[in-house]
């Protein structure tokens, strides 16, 4: 166990999320002296690939964490509630990937471009936040510093991979049978996804939005550190693998014109500006698709308010939307020496 | 030549909204004296379906107007721009699906659910409004009578079947080539359309939306009757093959809760209101293709103002959102007994 080369767990290591954190994990280099794989009873003893090499998932049991310094938890809401605490407890710092302690005061909700201070009040437990939410505050984060923003109104267009492995093999299988004449039978989706959207994801709330939509609104306040921005969401699944894209409108106390939303992003951390609509260029889930930054374009003046922008904004939702977002908190905290459990 | 049975043209009749519109004359039941079919010289002589029996495609020429008494086009706007006005100089009047006429001071843009008296003025062309902004209207007139609607910020999910057969096929194509791992290459689309959004549907203007969205902007204000409402839109190409798809949010100027808003779209014409989130009940393009409605559904309450409302509605764009209306169009000419070009 040393600060500079940690001992690394990733909980729920063989689903969608878990396996691109192995992967983010080796490409970025991260400084780790051991990664182990953790998943369920179900999947323990499989192999999961990490830097070339076959590495043997191990049961999560909960003394599993003794000796470890982080872990990056992508094992669903109820594992993290359970594990988390015994982690940290351990005296290893958990990055979760969950929506279990995102709004839990005691528990920071970072994103290493917007709120990286926000890391120095961890007490062992760092939320990672939702997917749709990271891309969009790297966006607007930097135009909040400049101009504060008032109201957001977004709507998502989300990939199917946000929902996990079973969602991939749902959206490819229903494509095949529909291709070939034959009936489908939805799953994991309540209803059809390929070759339609479905403005439903996650369970619906009293107030009528979806929990995800809600994921936006508070999220997006919390990471932002400013409860008086107000946003309204609506989220909605499409038949894409990889990639979620975003239509984000803006109100902002001060004016900004297009150049200078341009000029700012492109000069903002962990964006890339993609914005020339007259070569059709803007930003798209397919390229997107494999990168850890954040592709702004579409950036027009919204001209039905004095102060209004249009900005379309994509991300791949598994790396820079999960797995990228949370090793990046783990180099952060490397970084700050913040890689331990305050007692 | 009757104004009770017209003879009716349909110039355009071998596309995807040609076709349809013989669908539609004979599923409710047109009147028509007779339905004669017209294409370009390449598409001449080929034969289309109407009520079972097969009609030859005539070719389109500068004096194939003499007899009838309405065309409907969907030609393409250079097509609308040479051949409206010889119709309509023969005493045939003409609904245009093109964007050619609608913009144009003199011509009608008309939504019978909307905006019917505006036939009264007709000259002889009337116009066919775009498909995105048709269901979008559909749905907020109702509520503008009532609450009056001061800003409209609209995102859309549009399908592939607007843009004709040789998208549709394009996607198709598509999609069958990537799920056998093949090389795509774009044809219709400046890009892979397939487990994809494109964030452009028409051309860029020069002030960074596209013609599509600016539509949306200008023909809501027109058809609706009031240049004081606001609109801002982003219109997107998702990989769907029948129903457009839109997340509109609406500010009012007068306070309207969700069950008002249910209740009145529910008792206006040519709406389905299905919204019963508890029971995963809202609009999906799929349930939407091949019908004459627009559904609405997710209808909130929008927190991050005093008097906003979210709503999520949906048409079969090629119905609703291009046939369907012209033939209804026809259908009110008839009615109000101005199946004729004014001298």
């Amino acid at each position: 166990m040393s600060a500079k080369n940690p001992k690394v767990a990733v909980v729920g290591a063989t689903g969608a999320v878990g396996r691109e954190m192995l992967e983010v994990l080796a490409q970025r280099e991260f400084p780790a002296a051991e990664v182990v794989p953790f998943a369920s009873s179900r999947s323990a003893g499989s192999k999961v690939e990490f830097k070339g090499a076959e590495l043997t998932v191990r049961e999560l049991k909960e003394d599993s964490f003794a000796g470890f310094d982080l872990a990056l938890f992508s094992a669903g809401g109820s594992t993290s509630e359970k594990f988390a605490p015994l982690a940290a407890k351990a005296g290893c710092v958990v990055v979760d990937n969950s929506s279990a302690w995102r709004m839990d005061p005691k528990c920071p909700l970072v994103v290493p471009e917007v709120n990286p201070n926000d890391l120095s009040w961890h007490k062992g437990i760092i939320a990672n936040p939702n997917c749709s939410t990271i891309q969009m505050v790297v966006a607007l984060k930097p135009l909040h510093d400049v101009a504060r923003i008032k109201r957001i109104v977004v709507s998502t267009y989300q990939a199917v991979s946000g929902t996990g492995q079973k969602a991939i093999a749902e959206l490819e299988g229903q494509v095949v049978r529909l291709m070939n004449g034959k009936e489908i039978e939805p799953k994991v989706y309540p209803y059809q996804i390929a070759f339609n959207c479905l403005p439903q994801i996650d369970v619906f709330l009293d107030n009528g939005y979806t929990k995800e939509e809600m994921k936006m609104v508070n999220e997006t306040k919390k990471i932002m550190g400013d409860d008086s921005i107000r946003v309204t969401a609506t989220t909605v699944r499409v038949p894409v693998f990889y990639g979620h894209s975003e239509s984000v409108n803006i109100e902002t106390e001060k004016k900004l014109t297009v150049e200078e939303v341009r000029q700012i992003l492109a000069s903002a951390p962990g964006i890339i500006v993609e914005d020339f609509p007259e070569k059709k260029i803007y930003p798209m889930a397919v390229n997107a698709a494999g990168q850890d930054d954040v592709f702004v374009g579409r950036i027009r003046e919204d001209e039905s308010i004095e102060n209004g922008i249009n900005l379309w904004v994509v991300a791949d939702n598994i790396r820079k939307g999960a797995a990228t977002n949370a090793v990046q908190i783990g180099e952060e905290l490397l970084r700050r020496n913040l890689l331990r459990v305050p007692s």
